[in-house]
């Protein structure tokens, strides 16, 4: 089936030629962090900036992140790099203060899947959504979600891959990389790869990148933070300014190579 | 450890001697429908009634439930026959509306065990809260959720295992019967079994139900449907009111065995 | 469908009112750990006796089990006690060594359930055969393994349900307690249940036991060491004497709660 | 980890910079029918020929294969084109006759990973072997699987991921991408990646081809008939001989990209 293309900011398109990488810290943490981090971002070839504000984490003692000052300082380094941003809504009450920011991306996480009320709301707007597929969800399932949200008038979707749970327990999840031919013979959507939270684990993820890639990825989201030793999350997964540049160096050889560019 | 008790209304109690069975249909249909339904229940020996008003359902032309009318519609039932109700919360924006018909027993769905923002709205509220197991859920994750609801003030949860997603494909779900005791051993929240969703056919359910009660369930909830073949969801897994009334009482003779009674 | 009787031994029947048990050691360890625990197993209500000569350990350093002596072993506890015996067959090279010594009911381990040769081989014998679930093999599957056996002209099959592999780590695996009633309906072999290895925890059996008499199960087999401290594989899920005995007076309530008996 | 190399007849090496193609049908059917898949493996740029002799079939009434006429008839394809040929051997009673008809990788399948005989007498041989990862086999119990081959002595073993179990049923099985890089961090043994039975559709086959070169897999097993709707087993798994030919075209392309070649 033909992939549409969706268009993030002025200028990125997810699902044509070229192959988007975003990237950035998993949460937002300061300010200083959260430019430090969409420059280095920029720097390295990523073209979109990532960084939680709201977190949904199993435990209600962890970090849950800054919230909705955590939006605006991802839209003050918007603001300083030109990279336009994607970050998490978790609660539908708060849908209105993400639009009024501008949110140029706006991400459904894995655990709101299935959250019909909020996909409902997302369906009415006009905001790309970034639609991850939930941990243990059936690409049936996972269209329908999609349905979900097109059939309320918005078809800016875009699906993204970020491993499912299975019984090995030497890596966070299982990528399914059998979803993004599966995905592409079924849905215009663009499907993207989320190689950080499939591995959990920073030495595998060049080589999930690549496969990715390989495979027809029209994007992948990829977590960085400028210290990976003290991100407040997620530190394992996080891979420095330096890895992602170099990453991002090798992945343009196998976009080529399968005929498309990085970018 | 030892289980606390959570009383649902003025009198139906989980977590002690008596192990209570909710019943009633998959969805609220017509005001017939329900009071039927809640007639049968009674009569059957339940003492709580089900019936879904807002029903998560997977693709977004599937019957999506009655809504507050539907809640309503339990309201009378509830009024004509005495049984506490239980339906589901899944938009958090409803809250009130549940609270204000004081709807007995708010259910947290499978599908939003970890909707961390309805679970810190329904921590601040004095409500029971039946907080069913994802479908790819840790026991860590599934307390961590519950936790959510408690450290914000309210203890008042009755966990319930519904099944959890296997590569088995001739029953809807795999029932964990593990569960109970590996949770009775870490939480002294009270632990109920749906064998409705789990099988997701009428015919497995008697074995699943008396199975439960043996490995020390705190309670069931099971569908029924007046008339099964007409239900308008999940018709294969309703029972009749005639099959609740029969397997309830051969529950009663398990139930006897581990010392305890079903009431 | 109508469950067939398997008789193993001369009077111990599979399939009918009695629901026999099955106990003794993971391994046969010494002569006079068998013996002791023929005679506890004997004690506590058991009626077969079980012990791993041949063990599929998953590393090649652990204890392989005593081989042919513990076959052995085993007879002389049979001759001691009058309990027919169960033990795993792994090489197919061995069989003629296990009918020589009349092993009373041959048992295929979860690893095993599609080497096809040997279910070839057992199927030319008339000796029962103990059949287990593959870790993660559907129910299709499994009836299709039987029927390797049972083409080759011998009915005398047992079934196992021992628990599949799932994502939930606090168990060893977890017991697919809906196997039972989807087995039933399906095929007229015998279906019995292995708490032990589902749960990989002395703690959960008890339930984990009751349960599987409620829903239905027409055996049981259950790990029991004279001494589990000290037991050299699998310790952790061995029942003492004294749980075992206390645990069969527990079943025996639940079997008549569903119109049977332990025996 | 350092990979060592393995290699296979007189010049196929697996674990250097050369990425080797295995091809051939699911299943030896008839002599013309291997000849010609021999051929057209070879022209297409496969170095090793596969084929089943012994067929490990789900079910008893299925084709089980030609047996040693069917390794005889590889034998003869080998002569006749110079490719070294793998064979899966199921029955440890055999493995003298694949020793001497010179078999020149063994395959172990996946249910037969934890068959701890057959790979204790593998183990006594020099020829290399095929280990594939179990169904549901975590990497901690493959690579001990290994561990009971090398331990005897043999050292000639390559690994092959061919998908795991999983709960999404639009595929045969979940190709596990992640574990060719986690692998590469722990063993230094190659390893491989099977795409057409992780698949088991043929339009998923080059994605996840390509998805292996990247990931950095050693090499690659690919079913092809000359006629694959006419195979007698796994038809709608199978490329032509024009399309295998093709994607080796585009195999090539990724390899380079990733500092390697197709050979």
């Amino acid at each position: 089936m033909n992939t549409q293309t969706v268009t993030v900011g002025k200028k990125v398109s997810f699902g044509g030629f070229n192959i988007p990488v975003i990237s950035g810290p998993c949460s937002v943490e300061t300010r200083d962090q959260i430019l430090t981090a969409a420059d280095c971002a920029k720097e390295a070839g990523a073209t979109i900036l990532r960084g939680g504000a709201f977190k949904p984490r199993t435990r209600p003692e962890s970090f849950q992140g800054l919230g909705l000052a955590g939006v605006d300082l991802l839209c003050e380094a918007r603001d300083a790099t030109g990279l336009p941003i994607v970050t998490e809504l978790m609660d539908v009450r708060l849908l209105d203060e993400f639009l009024n920011r501008k949110v140029d991306l706006i991400q459904v996480g894995s655990r709101n899947m299935q959250n019909f009320d909020l996909l409902k709301e997302l369906g009415k707007t006009q905001t790309p959504i970034l639609l991850k597929r939930g941990l243990a969800a059936t690409l049936d399932e996972w269209l329908a979600a999609a349905d979900y949200i097109a059939s309320g008038g918005n078809e800016q979707i875009i699906l993204c891959e970020r491993g499912i749970r299975s019984f090995e327990y030497s890596y966070r999840n299982t990528l399914d990389i059998s979803a993004i031919p599966a995905l592409k013979a079924r849905t215009h959507f663009p499907v993207i790869v989320d190689p950080s939270h499939a591995a959990g684990k920073a030495a595998l993820i060049p080589s999930l990148a690549k496969a990715a890639i390989a495979a027809g990825a029209d994007g992948l989201i990829i977590e960085m933070h400028p210290n990976p030793a003290q991100s407040w999350s997620d530190a394992e997964q996080a891979l420095s300014a330096q890895d992602l540049s170099s990453l991002i160096h090798d992945l343009k050889k196998v976009a080529l190579a399968v005929g498309r560019d990085i970018s």
